[in-house]
């Protein structure tokens, strides 16, 4: 690791989340290292889940203060998202919310390595960041070539101690990815969605390996690899995959700071029920057949809602609240919501799989709620 | 394209094979693009299949006496094998082939670009070269990571004209690409496996057409970026996967120069059926179900022979004769090709799935004749 960090600077802020890592001994042995190679290191700490343009803040003034000149995150996505963030606000001179909501673009970004510690966003093999802000009810992602990571360390025993609803979130982000690059309408892309497949297959067999046996490696090392791979590029080169359910999740934990995943989790299956009909209804039975093992000889609606319902299962075999009352929102912000998902789109409808206006995302909500 | 080359070098080498790039026009493309840019250029024409020692030591020379420090290959991966090999020869004094036999250590290659006409070998996005040495009888690989091409251009209209036993012979390697990597035992890669799979499925699909229909561009276009992930590290990640078959058909290759996608699809099945037994019947039990679609449910070794043969079925729907007798090689022949594989290996076995010793090979020969 330290001869990595070399080859990009010489003062380093080390940022990460709660105290995990310290729990598991990851934040002495990365301490240790830096100190036995004489790298000067300062500290980000208490990073959030949703992690905020606050502490974006905060890590560039530790930066200027120091001259630091590079970013280790330890952490999960919300830690390295928050890196990225600071990395790229770094080179600008103004409040970096505006990098965020595209005020100002990204030119430059300091270079940043990272440890994963929780399999889920995939950004540690991305360019991209998703920051919230709490005061503009906003949580947004945006991205550039120079916030990818230089290198990052994938150790699948570094998530052993990750808590069952965390594992379960994760493993319900990655999978969202991986329909987010699969649901198109005949792109021809045929490789990319076997590889899709291969991806949901792997967070299926071994999604609920992971939750029942926190400490099996290959469970734990298979979904992390999938992690990285469900939004790398691998799913979309030459695909136009424009996300739908990301967009909506994000309102919920905008307004109510609930876990990404798990919002994920909820809404997939109700969007699926909304979006299937006559134009769509071979790509589920696509993703029924060759994901879920279903009869292929069976009618094709059929195989549709078995799909869909296999994965409402899956997800609440995990034991994932599957619905928007359980988690705590209240059924008079829908609306609300749902006119700032069109509102954060630029106003224009979300996705391409099937496009959605406000009144269908408001009849997601409402199926999910 | 001259934005790329202005990136690592000023002067540069274009290498290409026989005449077909002309045939089709990108020869004269790439001459004008480099001419309106003002980039000096010199060529090595004539590169053959299974690409020889003496090209390499003809491009090192011209790029010696020109001052040369960039180069351009365009065709398939003979040209850029060989590119490979003048690109990294370029750093060492000695006889290139020093290098091939590893008797010198690659220590650094000149930047190489490529423009990919023909889907099979991968090399386009990998480290590795293959080297034949007619004097010798001897057909070997190696790599660096410095070899590895700074960019590769890949358009699948430019293999609409390859003609029908090409297109069929670089369906057998990447196929064999993807098996080497595949056939493992019990080692957890369960990701990689799927991934794998994921590319079967799309040559046994798409193959076919492209075959029949040479400028099917879907067709091209999948087949294009499958050559390029069965072999650049996406299935090997995580996997000890020591390869079989390309071993043993690179002594077919150095003894008679046939065509190696055409030796791979002969051996496949043979080897196959020779590994087949109690231990590694789940793996191919895998292949059937998941590449062939074949019943789970009937007989384990029903099912294995049953890929195997499905296998044989396809190379000889693509018309490649599915015999090493009907493609000129006599059989007094096998012993030595069988006692080289070993020898080339540094006198150990071959492969890990089983390994396989010089009567192993001379058999997988036999049972191929």
């Amino acid at each position: 690791m330290a001869d990595e960090i070399k080859k990009y600077g010489t003062r380093v802020l080390l940022t990460y989340g709660g105290g995990s890592i310290k729990r598991i001994g990851l934040y002495q042995e990365v301490v240790d290292i830096l100190k036995d190679n004489d790298i000067p290191f300062w500290e980000l700490s208490g990073i959030e889940p949703n992690p905020r343009i606050d502490s974006v803040r905060e890590g560039i003034r530790i930066i200027r203060e120091n001259n630091i000149d590079f970013i280790l995150a330890v952490g999960g996505g919300s830690t390295i998202d928050c890196s990225k963030a600071i990395a790229a606000g770094y080179y600008y001179d103004g409040d970096p919310w505006d990098l965020v909501i595209k005020k100002a673009e990204v030119v430059d970004a300091l270079p940043l390595g990272t440890i994963l510690t929780l399999a889920a966003t995939g950004s540690e093999m991305d360019r991209g960041a998703v920051i919230s802000n709490l005061e503009t009810k906003q949580k947004l992602s945006f991205d550039h070539i120079s916030m990818a990571p230089k290198f990052s360390i994938l150790d699948p025993t570094y998530t052993f101690t990750v808590p069952k609803v965390q594992t379960a979130a994760g493993i319900a982000d990655i999978m969202s990815h991986t329909f987010e690059n699969y649901f198109t309408l005949n792109d021809g892309a045929y490789l990319q969605d076997r590889f899709a497949e291969a991806i949901l297959k792997t967070c299926i067999k071994y999604g609920k390996i992971a939750f029942e046996e926190p400490e099996n490696y290959e469970a734990r090392a298979n979904i992390m690899w999938a992690s990285s791979w469900a939004i790398n590029g691998l799913l979309s080169y030459g695909k136009d995959s424009q996300w739908s359910v990301h967009p909506i999740e994000h309102e919920l934990s905008a307004f109510y700071d609930i876990t990404h995943g798990i919002g994920l989790a909820i809404l997939t299956p109700a969007w699926m029920e909304y979006v299937l009909d006559d134009e769509r209804v071979d790509k589920f039975v696509e993703y029924g057949v060759n994901v879920w093992d279903i009869d292929r000889n069976i009618d094709k609606y059929e195989i549709a809602k078995l799909a869909i319902q296999k994965t409402r299962e899956f997800f609440k075999s995990l034991e994932i609240p599957m619905s928007l009352r359980e988690v705590g929102i209240k059924e008079e912000d829908l609306e609300k919501m749902a006119k700032a998902a069109i509102d954060n789109n630029d106003g224009k409808k979300i996705g391409n799989f099937k496009p959605l206006d406000y009144e269908d995302v408001l009849n997601i909500y409402k199926k999910a709620y």
